[in-house]
C-alpha cells in the first residue's frame, strides 16, 4: 500500500488522557481513534493487525475442529430472560427498544443465541459433539472504560461454544481449546500464562484464563518459576507441608498486652515472630459465625473457606458483629476458651504451631504457649490461606512468583447451566431428553492487539511481531523527488510484493526525519531505506526490534530478507 | 470440513413465512436462522459464502486504491446532530442510551464518523484524495422487515467514502468505483445492471444503483436491449423524436361526451386512438397550479416536471383542488380556453399532435380537432413523461425493456453536503480552508448473498456460483460403514484439500437419499459420490448446475475437476 493512499494520522504529542503505553502508542501511531468513551475506530494499520490476529485464530479454531458462524448483535430480551441474565447482568448490558418498543440487548456474549440455535438445529445425540465459533463485535457498557482497547465498550471477540453429551467429551473439547489458545497467543508473540481461575457464580468447574504478563494488568497471577503452573492468586492451592518444630510444649498462660492489636504490634511487644502468632478472624458462613485461623504471616482466602466448608456464602464479620459475638475487638480474639459454641477451622499451617500466641478474647490480653489441639479443638484443618511469593509451587516444581496479567482469553466448562435454564435438550439413543453439556471459550481480539502493543514497544514507538504486523516491510525512499531513488523504490515495491511480502511504501514528499520518526513509531518489523546510494544500487535494512542496520545491494535484498524473516 | 462437525440444519418443510425463493431456500438449506424480525444468524455455510463475497470485494477495493478500516457501530448522537441526520432520519435510525443516559445511534451508514476522522487526520490538500472503506454490520429499523436477508434490520455492508479537492478528482474515484462494482458483481456471477438513479434529497449529482435483475425486485428498471443503458424508470430520459403527421388542420369543435371521463372511455366513444387524445392534469408547482399535458398513451413523470420547471416542490392536485380551479372534474379538463392565467407545459410528444381531442373544461364535453399552438399556448415543451417499453433507448442504441431489480450497490457523488454541514475542511496550497468534496459507495453484502440465491436455484435447491460457493466440492460416501467407500472417501478428502479445493465431506451415517437431497438443497457446484464402485476405484461426479453426471477413475478425478472448474 502506498502511504499516500492510506490513513496513518501519526501524532507528535502524547495524548493527555492515555495512561498506559499501548493506549498512548496506538493513538500516536495512528492505529486507533476514539469516537466516544470506550468506543474506537480501527484505522487502516490496526485493521490489518486485527486481520492477522483473526487469521491466526481461524486457523487454530479450524485445527481444533470448530466451525465458524456469525451471530447477530441484536438479541431479543426474551432470550436473555429465558436464561435469567436479563435480570442479573446489570448496567453493563446495553439495552434498547426498537420502533415497536420491543426490547433488545446488544450482545456482550452469545450463550443464549447459540444455545437456542443448537437446540433447534441439533435435536439428537447423533450430531454431537459440536464446537461453533464466531469473531464478532461485542458491546458492554463498562462503568469506567479505560486503557484504550483494553477496556472498551465496543470490542471484538472470538467466542466459541461447545455442546456435548458427556463430561468426557467436554473435557476433550476443553483440552483442544486449551491447546488452540496456547498456539494462538504463542503465534502472536505474547509472553502469557494459562491461569487457573475462579469459576465464579456461573457454576461449572474447570476454567482457565490466558493472561499476558504485564505490569498494568488488573489481576495478580501466582506462577511457578520452575514449571508452567499459574493461577489467579485466589485459586492457587498451597501444597506446602508444614513441619512441627521439635520443641517441648510449654504451659499455657495469659499475658497483658496493653494496646497491642495488630500482628506486628503483638510480635514486637512479645518479641515473637509473626509466624508464631495465630491470626483469628470470624467469618459468617451461611449465616453462622465460624472462627478461622491462619498463621500471623498468612492471609485468609475466603474462597478457600467457602470451598472447604462447602458453603453457599462466606463473608468476613465486621468489628461490630465480632464484638457482639465475642465481646472484644478484632485484635484480641482467639480460639482458646472461646465463649459459646462457635466452630473453629484452621489453615494447615496452624496444625504445626507449638507454643504460639493468640488473642484471649479479652481486651489487652493474649495467650502465650498456645498449642492447637491441646488448648482448643479445631473442627477442620484445610488449605485456607492465600499463596505467597516464595511458597513452593503446588505442582512440586519451582517456587511461586507473582506477576500482573491482562486477560486475553478464557476457557470455561459451563456444564448445564444455560441448557437447563433454557430447557435446551437433545435426545439420547433411547429418545430420552437431556440438557446439553456446554463449554464456552473467549478471546478478546481487540484486547489482544493492545496486549501486543503493551508488550512490544520502546521509547521510539511500537515494535510489531512479524506474525501480526500490519505490513512486513516499510519501504522508504528518502527523497521521492530524486528520480534514481524513486525508480529503485518503485521497482522494489513491485518486486517485494511479487515475493508475497506486504509492503507499506512511504511515497510521501516529507522530510527524511519525519519519515524515519513515523516509521519507528508505527513499528513494522523491517525498514528498507532507499537513499543516496540508490545510484550505486545499494539500500539500507533496519530491523525495528534490534535496531540493527545493514547496507545491501538491491539485487541481494530478497535473499537477505528471507534470512531476516526466518529469525523474526 | 467434515459435515458431522459443522451445523447445517436442513429443513424438509417450506418455512411458512418465507415469501420468496432465496429466503425459503436459505432457511431450508440451513444457511440462516431468524432470531428476531429482520435479524438473522449466519450459520456456517452462509458465513463461508459471505467470506467469499467479502474477499472479492476486498480485492476489487484494493485494486481501486481504497484502504480498509473498521468504524464502530455505536455513534454518539452529537455526531449525527452535527450533520442534521439525527433529526431527519426518523424511526429507521436505531437509538439507545448508555448507562449515563448519553444517546447513541447504531450506525446505518458512517458518513458522519468518517468525515470527522478525515477532518482530524487529513488537514491538508497534500494527503488528498483518499478512499477509505469498511465491511461492517449495520443497523436499520425497517418498518416491515421482509424477504430474509434482503430487507433486514441488522445486515452487512461494504461502505466506502472518498475525499477530494476537486470535482475532477471525485469523478475519477467514482469511475474507479463503478469499475470495481462491475467487477465485483460480475465475479459473483450476477445478472445485473448499473442503473441511473435519482440523487434524491441529499444533493450531489451523479448516482448509480447496481441492480440484480429479478422479478421480486422492488424497483423497476428501464434498460436497453441493444446497449448497457439502464435507469430507474423515473430517471430514464425520453429522446424520441416525434413526427407531426402530414394531415390538414381541421376546425376546432366542441362535442358532447356524456359520462366519458377516462382516456379509454373517450377513445372508445369518439373512436380515436388514445395517442390522439391530450391528457391534461393540474400540478401544484411551488404552490402555483400548472397544467401539464402528455399524450393519452403516456404518463406524467412529476420528477421531470420538477426538473423542467426548476421547481422546489411538485404535487398532483387532487380532484377537489382541480374542481376549485377549473370548475370541472378530472376527466373534462383541457388546455383550450383555459379560464384564468394558469400556465401550460407539455411533453414534447404533444407538440407533434394534430386534430387531437382534449377536455373542454366543462362536464360531458370535449374538443376535437385540437391543434396545439393554434388553439392554446404552451409555455414550455419538455420531456415530461415516463419512458415506456418499446421506446427507443436514450443512448440511441436498441429498444427500451422493463425489468425489476434488487439494489445491491450504490455509488454516489455526495459533493460537500456532509463536509459543509459538519464544517469539515482541508487547507489548500495557500492555507485557505475548503469543505472536502465527497463520494460514498455502498454494497449490501448480506443482500448480495440473497440476490445470488434468488438468481441461482432450481426445484431441488440452491446452485452456488463457484466463485462464492461455501465449498467447491461436496464429497459424499454413500455408505460410511462400508470400509472401501469410507477409505476411498477419506483419501480423496485429503487429496482434494491438498490441491486447494475446499471440501464438505458428508461423513454422516445417513441414508443415501437424505444425503443426496441435502446435497442438492445446499447446492455446492460439484458433488463427488463414492459408492459401490469404490471397490473398482470409480467415483461419480455431478455438476449441480447442469445436473450432468459422469463416472471417473479416482486417479483421474483431479484432472477432470480441473477441467470442470475451468468451465464453472
Amino acid at each position: 500500500m502506498r502511504q499516500s493512499m492510506t490513513l496513518i494520522p501519526t501524532l507528535r504529542e502524547l495524548p493527555s488522557d492515555a495512561e498506559i503505553k499501548s493506549h498512548q502508542l496506538l493513538l500516536r501511531a495512528g492505529f486507533i481513534k476514539q469516537i466516544a468513551s470506550g468506543v474506537y475506530s480501527y484505522l487502516p494499520l490496526a485493521k490489518r493487525a486485527l486481520d492477522h490476529i483473526e487469521q491466526i485464530i481461524r486457523e487454530e479454531m479450524e485445527n481444533a475442529g470448530a466451525a465458524e458462524l456469525l451471530l447477530p448483535a441484536l438479541q431479543p430480551a426474551e432470550l436473555w430472560q429465558s436464561s435469567g441474565r436479563w435480570y442479573t447482568y446489570g448496567d453493563e448490558l446495553m439495552r434498547m427498544q426498537d420502533r415497536h418498543d420491543r426490547s433488545f440487548a446488544l450482545g456482550p456474549t452469545h450463550e443464549e443465541v447459540i444455545t437456542s440455535i443448537v437446540s433447534d438445529g441439533i435435536p439428537s445425540y447423533k450430531r454431537l459433539p459440536i464446537i461453533l465459533y464466531q469473531i464478532q463485535t461485542k458491546f458492554r457498557d463498562e462503568k469506567r472504560p479505560r486503557f484504550g482497547l483494553l477496556r472498551g465498550r465496543e470490542f471484538i471477540m472470538k467466542d466459541a461454544y461447545s455442546f456435548h453429551t458427556s463430561a468426557e467429551s467436554l473435557d476433550e473439547a476443553y483440552q483442544k481449546m486449551y491447546q488452540a489458545y496456547t498456539n494462538i497467543f504463542t503465534r502472536c508473540g505474547l509472553d502469557f500464562r494459562a491461569v487457573l481461575a475462579d469459576s465464579g457464580a456461573i457454576g461449572g468447574k474447570d476454567t482457565q484464563e490466558f493472561m499476558v504478563l504485564s505490569e498494568i494488568g488488573e489481576d495478580t497471577i501466582a506462577y511457578s518459576d520452575g514449571s508452567t503452573y499459574a493461577a489467579n492468586i485466589e485459586m492457587a492451592e498451597v501444597h506446602q507441608v508444614y513441619e512441627r518444630p521439635d520443641e517441648p510444649e510449654k504451659e499455657l498462660s495469659k499475658v497483658e498486652t496493653p494496646g497491642q492489636k495488630t500482628i506486628a504490634e503483638v510480635s514486637g511487644f512479645l518479641n515473637v515472630q509473626s509466624s508464631n502468632i495465630i491470626k483469628s478472624l470470624v467469618l459468617i458462613v451461611d449465616e453462622e459465625p465460624v472462627m478461622v485461623l491462619v498463621r500471623g504471616d498468612h492471609e485468609i482466602n475466603d474462597i478457600k473457606v467457602k470451598n472447604a466448608l462447602n458453603a453457599g456464602s462466606v463473608e468476613f464479620a465486621d468489628e461490630e458483629r465480632t464484638k457482639e459475638l465475642l465481646n472484644c475487638s478484632f485484635g484480641s480474639i482467639g480460639p482458646v476458651n472461646l465463649p459459646g459454641t462457635m466452630k473453629i477451622v484452621a489453615d494447615k499451617a496452624v496444625e504445626a504451631m507449638v507454643n504460639a500466641v493468640c488473642g484471649a478474647n479479652e481486651e489487652d490480653f493474649h495467650y502465650i504457649n498456645v498449642v492447637p489441639g491441646r488448648d482448643f479443638t479445631v473442627e477442620k484443618y484445610a488449605d485456607l490461606r492465600f499463596i505467597q511469593e516464595g511458597d513452593p509451587s503446588p505442582d512440586g516444581k519451582g517456587i511461586i512468583r507473582f506477576a500482573r496479567g491482562i486477560e486475553v482469553g478464557h476457557i470455561f466448562k459451563l456444564g448445564t447451566t444455560y441448557s437447563e435454564a433454557m430447557s435446551a435438550t437433545y435426545l439420547d439413543e433411547n429418545g430420552k431428553p437431556h440438557p446439553y453439556i456446554m463449554g464456552c471459550y473467549g478471546i478478546g481480539v481487540s484486547r489482544t492487539l493492545s496486549a501486543v502493543a503493551e508488550q512490544f514497544n520502546d521509547e521510539n514507538g511500537l515494535i510489531w511481531p512479524a506474525s501480526i504486523a500490519p505490513y512486513d516491510i516499510h519501504l522508504i525512499p528518502v527523497n521521492m523527488k530524486d528520480a534514481e531513488q524513486a525508480d529503485l523504490a518503485e521497482k522494489l515495491y513491485t518486486e517485494l510484493r511479487e515475493h508475497r511480502y506486504s509492503v507499506l511504501f512511504d511515497d510521501r514528499n516529507e522530510r527524511p526525519g519525519v519519515k524515519f520518526k513515523d516509521s519507528d513509531l508505527i513499528g513494522m518489523p523491517v525498514r528498507v531505506t532507499v537513499g543516496k546510494k540508490a545510484a550505486e544500487g545499494i539500500v539500507e535494512i533496519k530491523i525495528r526490534k534490534s535496531g540493527e542496520m545493514q547496507e545491501v545491494k538491491a539485487e541481494e535484498l530478497l535473499d537477505v530478507l528471507t534470512d531476516i524473516f526466518k529469525e523474526l
